[in-house]
């Protein structure tokens, strides 16, 4: 047994140890996810069906569940190297301010402009978009971070880039649609007139702020309206749980390295991509039988797909113009309460993460919104890092089972996953300073009355 | 010779290769800076005059000019451990964008939540504070970033922290004044009427958006109407820029690791502290005859201190309460129109920064807010960060020595300081996006009527 090392406060991995290829959990899991269904004809989406709107070589990686491994291209490392590695931090000042045996980990994903883990994916998927000789992207964004990580990527790539925005993040957020114009991005409020799927929300729900499910169809309807452009989307999909993979990748090869191994890895879920990017190489190992680990999902009490939706083949939007997939969801009619938390307003999950959860492999739980900045405070205070409010529900549960452990004196290994900063998010946090912060949980009835909505699909 | 090693896009220190000292380059400058003046007796103010103001240590590092190193305490060294080190970054994408045969790299001190530089000196100042049994601490803030690291800084260490901001930025970043809240600190816009200073500056100037000099005396005196409150300072002094060493230390041990030398170094200069902490070890070269440097401090138009300004004794403040220090000023009476850059609308120079530009050791020049903008914005789309707009300043005149090597082919090695982010400064990239940006350079008659202010100081 070798003397444990001295851990230090942030571990960088050099370049030449950053990872070279993505890893795909589905290609180690006996059961795969179900596959995504044409919505007319209920059959397995091809290849074919899905040109139209994405780019071909993502398509590829959508449907793939066979290869564990994909090659980077170089071009997408070189722009990682931008702004990765990210750093693993040690919270050493937390520990001691909880007073806590647990020693807790977190990789921090909030230090490049668009604050956020999103920029992984933007530029692979600007990047395959550009390589097809496209013209430039649609696509939706919630608290913001999505679009200002695919308008960075589409600026450096010289791709355009049209962000529909939900539109409460819109009004509550004016600065993140000046980060996007800086880059060149065009920004529109959704639901918005300029798409008939928009025109159709607004008429059924005058007054809506909106949702993640509204703007995916008004993205998806732009694409299709403009020679030349695809849609790209931050989360959900497969190919953006990829993409993030290097997250976790990174982190593990970090641990690995000062022999580190976590027992409990906590993410905040919202479409699933940051959480299953995360645990992506822990749960290869737990897949393969190698090791055990606790995975925790943690989602907003405000819009609980996991802990209280059903699993079931939905669609992935409002306006029901995508393909069905299998997850866990409240109904893509659910349009979740105004929270701050907008990149966690999403009705849906993930289907690889959707089917770990099923398979008992992942627990999940859901926090309210004032308990969320009570934690994201007392975090900013000794940790120095302005946590964004999605990040904070990772935040919330990770000092949960750090207080847990000093009950029981347990020296746990708790790693969470920090993915943001809450820059754009001071709108949030001066409500909570102001003690104007609301929680809102959806009561039964209207969680039945959006898995009412589901599709009726007898397979 | 060996041969030249690859150079990472991003360079970070291990922990163990972190400086341990700041240095102090008074120690090594033939030709010291003037004392500060007692504004009465107009003798060198002793220890004991600047006690009721400063805390102790701080005022033995402002008065010493022999000690040419100090050690950092072991809890600042804790804290630096949470943000620093900083990364040394090459410019590969932006010298690709411009064409240029220079080799670009900077120090970027953005990644952090105060977004700044200001961390480095605030975390020091409050550990002394904290250390002499004081129950908080009085300050000004102009962009927004000093506040917010004494904010922190204080909240990490259970001081009180009273800041008062700037008007004119007060009103164009109202979530900066969130994020000082979050970690609990007061924040009161200046000038305001909760001086005595600040109500004779409000009636001699009404409707005036205030400066960095009116905020000074405001915070001087509310420190002095509280039992236990010192004030303190994010730039200007000398023991600011003592703390700040640690840019150009890290930077320069980064540099020497992988055997690069620097021809030009920049940076932009408000107070002169970021400047004169990113020269601080390269000057000391250049002081000692080893080796020689362009250092060119980048100031605004509307603000030229160094080069429009007059080197003379002047008061540090518009309030005229502080004592008096010889630098280059264009008169503490005088309002530079408002600007974008408020971290820059200060009307002095740090004392020993004053001292080596009279002696030749420094360049200086002014530049434009709107090219200032179009560099950050350039920088932006291809760096992937988006810069404040202090650290604009020394982009922009990093690419136009960039792009004269292009010109001449010659092979430089330049070095600026990218101080900070600009995710607080979208209010001025709003109006850059929508052309609506002006410029402002103060006429001849407005510089005279700033320096016909002076004291009359025959010494």
């Amino acid at each position: 047994m070798s003397e444990e090392k001295i851990i230090p406060y942030k571990i960088y991995l050099e370049e030449s140890e950053m990872p070279r290829q993505w890893y795909n959990m589905r290609a180690d899991m006996k059961n795969k996810p179900a596959p995504l269904l044409n919505k007319d004809t209920l059959k397995p989406i091809t290849f074919e069906e899905l040109q139209p709107v994405f780019c071909d070589e993502l398509i590829k990686q959508e449907l793939d569940e066979d290869t564990a491994y994909f090659d980077i291209p170089q071009e997408i490392l070189d722009f990682y190297k931008m702004y990765r590695p990210a750093p693993l931090v040690r919270a050493y000042c937390l520990e001691k301010a909880l007073g806590t045996p647990a020693k807790i980990y977190y990789k921090f994903e909030g230090n490049n402009t668009s604050g956020s883990h999103k920029l992984n994916s933007a530029i692979a998927q600007a990047y395959y978009a550009k390589n097809q000789g496209l013209k430039g992207v649609t696509t939706e964004t919630g608290a913001g971070q999505w679009g200002t990580a695919l308008s960075m990527a589409s600026s450096y790539l010289g791709l355009d880039c049209n962000v529909y925005m939900v539109k409460c993040s819109y009004e509550q957020k004016p600065f993140r649609r000046e980060v996007m114009r800086t880059y060149g991005a065009s920004v529109t409020p959704s639901p918005s007139t300029t798409t008939e799927v928009g025109k159709r929300i607004l008429e059924a729900h005058p007054g809506t702020t909106g949702s993640l499910g509204c703007a995916i169809s008004e993205a998806i309807e732009a694409a299709g309206n403009k020679e030349g452009y695809r849609y790209v989307l931050g989360s959900v999909l497969n190919q953006v749980m990829l993409h993030q993979s290097i997250i976790g990748l990174e982190t593990k090869a970090a641990m690995d390295k000062y022999g580190i191994d976590p027992d409990i890895i906590i993410g905040c879920a919202g479409g699933g991509s940051n959480l299953g990017g995360l645990i992506a190489p822990f749960m290869r190992e737990k897949l393969l039988g190698n090791k055990d680990y606790r995975f925790i999902a943690v989602e907003p009490a405000s819009c609980p797909t996991l802990t209280r939706g059903k699993y079931a083949y939905d669609y992935c939007d409002t306006g029901m113009v995508c393909p069905l997939s299998k997850m866990y969801t409240l109904g893509s009619g659910f349009i979740p309460s105004s929270s701050h938390a907008g990149g966690l307003r999403y009705h849906g999950m993930n289907s690889t993460l959707s089917q770990l959860y099923a398979d008992g492999y992942m627990e999940a739980t859901s926090v309210e919104q004032t308990s969320v900045f009570e934690a994201a405070q007392r975090f900013a205070r000794v940790e120095g890092i302005l946590p964004a409010p999605e990040s904070s529900h990772a935040i919330k549960v990770a000092i949960d089972e750090a207080l847990k452990c000093k009950e029981t004196g347990e020296e746990k290994t708790i790693l969470f996953g920090l993915t943001g900063t809450g820059y754009f998010d001071m709108f949030a946090y001066q409500r909570f300073n102001d003690g104007e912060m609301s929680d809102y949980i959806p009561t039964d009835e209207e969680i039945a009355a959006g898995l009412a909505g589901l599709p009726k699909i007898d397979l």
